[in-house]
């Protein structure tokens, strides 16, 4: 062995598994698409929060049981005896409850309605696989008021989303949309107790079909065919102002599903569509529920963009009634599956529009003020750096995918060049006028 | 005690020490500070990275035993026999140790000079106090190349970090720059071999002053007075040109100070001056040292935006030379010493510019329409969600710091109307074509 080897201790780098990260090609597209959601969020007039990584552990295990073991909890290395007088703390799981901890503690400083956004990572320990990270991006958007929230917002975000998604360009979107209210006004009709057994059970009509769901309650919940036949037929049914309400909470689950659908009807004919099978988050939503499918990557098979309508958001931190509504696009999911299935198309290398070339040190001076002349005019500018060979700087530029190479001239006051490396062209340019074409 | 309060268990939050986050109307500044930031790192053509928050422990502790007490790992609230076989993950305590392991496992993928930014948070478990929380974002521009890097780089940084904290409005921004080879040279010539301990001790010299760092150099290191004399000369001189090399690691020091001043000239006259007496991390960087001083808020008295050139990025990970320059902006500190006395305006509470008024139910598709219509032209529309009172919605408006309140009328084709809160004037205005004037 050299001296040299036995110096260097070589540490080969790997990926750690469920904590994704991309190359500067495809961070890009990770980066317009969070662009083009934050932007249409905005475009509503929804806010922006953060919130810190961290909440107490008493305020993210107030949650309940079932999530505990993918709570992440933080230690320092060489904890010293003042660190016992802090309190325990945990990465947040999710946006929500740190969402509800910060309406609970600025509640007398925020507007309401209070229409916010939050693109943020969040973490979970469970087993990482496809789809499932144990760090990933979700974009949240809610909106919560005092006491009681118009039906308006229901609509709302339903529509924020679609947009959202559909200017990712993923292909046809499809939010589907129910009103819980609707299905346990039905099972309260025909004096079904265990709405949530049959609830759950529903919920997977679309992965195991009608006929297996219809087995399922008769033989393990032993609920009457008849019963079970009423249940289907409402969840199946898509057109909404034929359902005969059986109850006031029927009724009203009518009532809101049609106005969300009826407010939507601007969006594309495949956008939304009513779908009484979908019931999610057992325990917490209320009204309105949402799903979404991408129509074009078949290989996309869950929701990616689901949400809904919600009692009381922060009743563990303040003595008001806080009503919402709101949707979490899965980003890092969304983006880790299609990437996984080659359906995102790399980006560029480089941010820049333009290389400008350095063909000697005598005109450093002369390619850094038209550079900085570009760049005052808008324009992205990488400027070489070092007087290569000019075969060497256009061959950089092709490498980090820059179209446009910028040829100073020799002299000041002669003729700048422009070479278009996509077609091949090049014209002389002034830097005070020159545009992409 | 009644039923009710019984029932409910209400934790009151408060803020976590060293956790900062903000209320939307300062989170709205802290984001328009981080586009502008963004923006000019991409007009210099570097790209975007993102790492995870954690990486391995064996990675993150490799950097020294001073910071291992200041690192966070990771532990799973209900681990389980499989956790064992994990490798420790620990949350990263800056950006360059991820850079470095970064561009070690993705080295073939990556085109060289890479030129990279990246603005993330990193925590460290440090006591908080003002100005040092224990999750923060640093925004880190850095590039680096196999073998050698041109002094160009040395040059551009400093102005992509000009500029960019110039672009923030906070008054003048001043880069304070040395290059560590003159100091060092000059060490090196006059046989003092404590060059870690001087160098020390002369970085305090802006905050006890020359005369108390001759006392320390003459009465702790046994420095003699003619060569302590020597050493402030030359610390204290602004001007590099008239500086005489006595060996070459000097002359070489002087050739590179010279060149990138001579490339920041652009700048205002304030914007960048030689200091010498900057050391900085005395062994990690190798010639360019860069500090930055906020010349209008004497309450920031130390540097927001450091960096330097270093020899050798990833030895750690890849049997590869890969020099390096790189600059960090810490932009959580600045944000919150800025904020704590009182030099951040708050922004707006909502992004939107136009509060849509919903007049009454009837007219509410009418609103809606007209709503997208200056969505699709680019403005940012908030709806209101209930026909309420028109005074209601106006101070609902005011209260949200929307500019103006569009009226819709109350028969599609009569004139739209919109008030101008600031200017208190009210006009007829045509959704196609209305513009902030």
């Amino acid at each position: 062995m050299s001296k040299d080897k036995q110096k260097k201790k070589i540490y080969k780098p790997k990926p750690i598994s469920g904590f994704p990260e991309w190359l500067p090609e495809y961070r890009v597209v990770e980066q317009q698409w969070m662009d083009k959601i934050r932007a249409v969020f905005e475009s509503y007039g929804y806010c922006s929060i953060e919130t810190p990584s961290v909440e107490e552990l008493e305020v993210i295990a107030a949650k309940g049981e079932d999530v505990d073991k993918e709570i992440y909890v933080l230690e320092r290395l060489q904890a010293d005896s003042n660190d016992k007088k802090d309190a325990r703390l945990a990465l947040h799981f999710d946006q929500t409850v740190p969402f509800a901890r910060y309406v609970g503690q600025h509640f007398n400083e925020l507007t309401f309605p209070f229409k916010r956004y939050q693109m943020q990572r969040v973490w979970r320990g469970e087993r990482p696989q496809l789809g499932r990270a144990r760090e990933f991006y979700q974009c949240d958007i809610d909106v919560i008021n005092v006491d009681s929230l118009p039906i308006h917002f229901d609509a709302e975000v339903a529509a924020i989303c679609y947009e959202a998604m559909d200017a990712m360009d993923i292909g046809r979107v499809q939010l589907r949309i129910s009103n819980r209210k609707i299905l346990m006004g039905l099972l309260a009709h025909i004096e079904i107790e265990d709405s949530v057994g049959v609830t759950r059970i529903i919920d997977k009509i679309e992965k195991i079909g009608s006929e297996e769901v219809a087995r399922i309650l008769k033989d393990d919940l032993n609920i009457p065919s008849d019963q079970i036949q009423e249940v289907l037929t409402l969840v199946q049914t898509k057109d909404i102002p034929s359902i005969k309400a059986l109850n006031d909470e029927m009724q009203e689950g009518i009532d809101e599903l049609s106005f969300v659908l009826n407010n939507l009807k601007h969006l594309p004919d495949h956008a939304i569509v009513a779908d009484l099978s979908i019931v999610r988050g057992l325990d917490y939503y209320t009204g309105t529920v949402y799903e979404t499918r991408l129509l074009d990557i078949p290989e996309f098979t869950s929701s990616v963009c689901s949400g809904g309508r919600y009692d009381d958001l922060a009743s563990n931190y303040i003595n008001k009634k806080l009503p919402g509504v709101g949707i979490s696009i899965g980003f890092t999911r969304l983006f880790e599956v299609l990437h996984h299935y080659n359906h995102i198309k790399a980006g560029k290398k480089s941010p820049a529009d333009i290389l400008m070339v350095l063909p000697s040190e005598k005109q450093r001076a002369l390619a850094s003020d038209t550079a900085r002349t570009l760049r005052n005019r808008g324009f992205k500018v990488e400027m070489y750096h070092a007087p290569q060979k000019i075969g060497k700087q256009f061959s950089y530029a092709e490498k980090k995918n820059i179209q446009y190479v910028w040829i100073p001239p020799f002299e000041e006051g002669n003729a700048h060049e422009v070479k278009n490396l996509d077609s091949k062209t090049q014209t002389e340019a002034d830097p005070n006028d020159w545009t992409i074409s």
